[in-house]
């Protein structure tokens, strides 16, 4: 292993360079206008795959996006790893905020910010990195493993299960392992057992066939914007209680033990909510935010459109009203039934006054939360270690990984998580970053892990 | 006055191809970009005044957009009336929802579209073109005139009170005339005796310093979109009442014979319904359509906008929201009383965790309600029926006209609106248009208007 890490330590600038053009690439898979950057990002990956030295490096096409899969597997009796990442980044929104432009990466004070430096471009170069080590310096990986990176993960993976399922004998495997989630804090490695799932709609609300003027008819018709606002608005109780009928019916508890051990977590709120630039955190009451954030549900406008936002006065009544709504779900929420549920609770508080079109958004995710007990967490995923010197913790995450759950269920593979970003790298906001220390403890910590995996 | 009106018959096409050109100009007072525009219509205005034969026409600056004036003072003994228009328009968005270019005015089975094709430039070329007939045929006008033509109504003429009351005599007059209303029903004249006013705000709320992943930090902070919205849902209660306290303090209660006479008037409140296309109509309960427009107040939200609103998912809690509300006002309720009160309002509902910026929009404007049983209104008022072959109806607008305001409390003038915009004229809105039948009857009795107030 001294070599690996040795070689690791010599190319932190070759590295670093990689990972640069790697983030240079606007692959941002919702936009129509970036269909070829994605493509030239896939392009890039399998490039980058065949110069380490896997093998049988494939752009496989998607009804979208394509998938690149790669493998070496000549570790025979060895575990065979799935490892999962995704090339695709989010949009870019507001760009002014960016410190630099968000695909220019660049380095300041130890952090190299990008669009998907963490998320999860990154995390998959780390991946990569700590495969490249090991074959460069030993001409050989201590496990089998196979790759498979996507472009569709930000816009939900939509074709991601219909490719799994396809290829159930391309992709068998002992493990799967992601690097797509966040350590708890900075030198604290952390291992992530449980996700949250997502439900996501657009809700399109019309009041008229065209806008008014809102003195002439302010008064006599609904607007739209009210409409909607106040639709949102009754979701939640003041309490930060969804009131979704039967929203809350299939969600597991927290147990004794869980709740024990999420408050044995060095959690500091204040500096969580200044870290935030917070004027006060906010969540469901009961619950402390680690809690909220893992083991509960949430229901979030992530976006609200309607009638005039220039400069200035416009005294209009909007016709319309547009809002993205998204549900984070936890265990044993199914997807699909609160999305069920959404729709015909949003149909039942709609006025008479106003039209409403509800449009799934692709990307539905079953949260997921698998036995902490579990060997591949318990034992080998400690290798963490290594890379930080520090034991990892075991934690989970917000977010949403919907392959996870494809993974568990349909290849019935355990699943690792083990990830690399910090919590303020800023994902799908802008100056998004990594921490370089993450990045090269990382790249250790991963060749550190095949290495446990061998020996296991 | 025969030969005044065969002299308008005579030059319908020259007279719409003159609205065109002044249509063509896209003079939007609000937008920064247009100022130029603005300026070159001032310069347009001025000119045209002085090809019809009016004197001292003058484009006197204010510190954002000039006041065009001219005068024709050659009738001794005879009423001098103060007429007032604007020659600014509104923005155009959402552009995408207009037939033909808003700025390229286009006649469609007899309707003239454009932006400002009704508010207020073919309005305001209703007068310039009855004046025109009459200077050109006799040589002279019934009446002594002076016309101010500004450029800032619809940013809610914030220098107008000043110019106003800095040049009370230049503005010395018997009544003030404003056409920027419209008429009841196309064929049935219309006197205006009433208008709301207004206030409006920006309302920008900030929940914390950066855009954050909804799913690694839903849950744990306030989602500024989702608590903006119910801000704004609280203020109005389910039957359309506004919830600010005090709000309906001085609103003065309709009289019974108000309220006898408004529902004499010819209103299908079926066909009201289906012309604006709305699924159903809505508004404050125990009150008809037409009390609703013209003698309670509301509250509307004019825009709204926040987090990632373009195509597909973005799982983003915003770091601010931001609304537009406004407020139309009705006697006896007064504009700056009414913001602290909203203001202070907002403020004691404004949860901790939502750091709030109130931002008062210019334009804030008085409700107006002469008595109606002003000569002006009894008896000269009559004459818009010549040019339409009917005789007029008193009706109230639910829009705002500051300025008559200032006439009224500054100059001391009686103030006569005579409307020739149609209810579905589209003011502020796609596709603005004016009926061609109304611009010709409007220029007809115009020029009767005058004839009857010598007469008087």
């Amino acid at each position: 292993m001294e070599q690996v890490i040795a070689f690791a330590e010599r190319n932190r600038e070759a590295f670093l360079e990689g990972l640069k053009a790697f983030l240079g690439i606007p692959s941002i898979s919702t936009d129509p206008a970036h269909h070829a950057d994605v493509a030239r990002c896939a392009q890039f990956v399998a490039d980058e795959l065949r110069r380490i030295g896997l093998e049988h490096v494939a752009v496989m096409p998607t009804p979208r996006h394509p998938v690149v899969y790669a493998d070496w597997l000549h570790a025979p009796g060895k575990p065979t790893v799935l490892f999962y990442g995704h090339y695709d980044v989010q949009p870019v929104d507001p760009v002014e905020l960016w410190t630099t432009a968000p695909f220019e990466p660049s380095v300041r004070n130890g952090q190299l910010f990008a669009r998907g430096a963490t998320d999860d471009k990154g995390q998959v170069f780390i991946n990569l990195k700590a495969t490249e080590a090991h074959l460069r310096t030993t001409g050989r990986l201590p496990v089998n493993v196979k790759l498979i990176i996507e472009g569709e993960e930000e816009i939900g993976s939509p074709n991601l299960d219909a490719f799994i399922a396809g290829h159930t004998d391309l992709l068998a495997a002992d493990l799967a392992l992601v690097h797509d989630s966040t350590m708890f804090r900075k030198g604290l490695p952390s291992i992530c057992h449980g996700i949250r799932g997502l439900v996501y709609f657009q809700v399109d609300a019309r009041g008229t066939r065209a806008d008014l003027h809102s003195g002439s008819f302010g008064g006599s018709v609904v607007n739209p914007i009210n409409a909607l606002a106040t639709m949102i608005a009754s979701l939640k109780a003041a309490d930060g209680r969804i009131t979704v009928p039967g929203f809350y019916d299939e969600v597991r508890p927290l147990t004794a033990a869980e709740r024990e051990a999420i408050a044995g977590l060095p959690f500091d709120e204040g500096a969580y909510r200044e870290a935030l630039g917070a004027p006060a955190l906010f969540g469901e009451k009961g619950y402390t935010v680690l809690e909220r954030l893992w083991a509960r549900p949430t229901l979030d406008a992530n976006g609200f459109r309607g009638g005039w936002t220039g400069p200035g006065a416009k005294t209009v009544i909007a016709a319309t009203a547009m809002a993205k709504l998204s549900m984070r779900l936890v265990p044993n929420q199914d997807p699909d039934k609160i999305a069920a549920l959404f729709e015909a609770h949003l149909r039942r508080i709609c006025p008479p006054s106003v039209e409403l079109t509800l449009t799934p958004i692709p990307g539905r995710a079953r949260p997921w939360l698998p036995p902490v007990e579990h060997p591949h967490i318990q034992a080998p995923a400690r290798a963490p270690g290594p890379g930080f010197g520090a034991r990892p913790v075991v934690i989970r995450e917000g977010g949403s990984i919907p392959v996870v759950a494809t993974f568990t269920d349909v290849l019935r593979l355990p699943c690792v998580l083990i990830g690399f970003g910090l919590p303020d790298c800023a994902a799908h906001a802008p100056d998004e970053r990594l921490d370089l220390d993450c990045f090269y403890g990382g790249i250790r910590s991963v060749a550190h892990y095949y290495q446990e995996l061998a020996a296991a």
